[in-house]
């Protein structure tokens, strides 16, 4: 299946969040992952999510999909995927 | 179609950005949007996103669905859409 992950976390844990997610993803933007992945990746990656984030103060919303093929994704002014070389 | 928009922009754009999204779409978390729209509308929308933005520094990416139907959503930690309401 397919994942677009974002994320909104106090820095100390988005960092936490960020280190985690692009060893399983790829980083898109920001806060924002995207990737395919089996069943248990999924299952492993939202284990950790909930190890990693404060659940009072957190928010992380998995978006799943079946496949990539009836999405379409547009980006508007920087694609900071091509351009961030510090990630 | 369905939209799902994230944008990573500086603050005085961000807020501008966030003002105009959230009269065409749902504000789901930090700068992630979500929202059924027709096609003049994305074009509305992209056209006034690139009025916003700087295209140098600031990033929108638009997640284009023909529908709903393939795509399931979970929020880990807090759902911020149903706890913040000074948006």
């Amino acid at each position: 299946m397919y994942l677009i992950i974002v994320y909104d976390a106090e820095p100390k844990r988005g960092i936490k969040l960020l280190k985690f997610l692009r060893k399983h993803l790829i980083w898109i933007q920001n806060s924002v992952f995207e990737g395919e992945v089996t069943k248990s990746q999924l299952e492993l990656i939202k284990y950790e999510i909930k190890k990693i984030i404060n659940n009072e103060k957190d928010s992380v919303i998995i978006y799943r999909f079946e496949s990539q093929k009836y999405t379409s994704r547009e980006i508007v002014g920087l694609d900071k995927n091509s351009t961030d070389s510090f990630i």
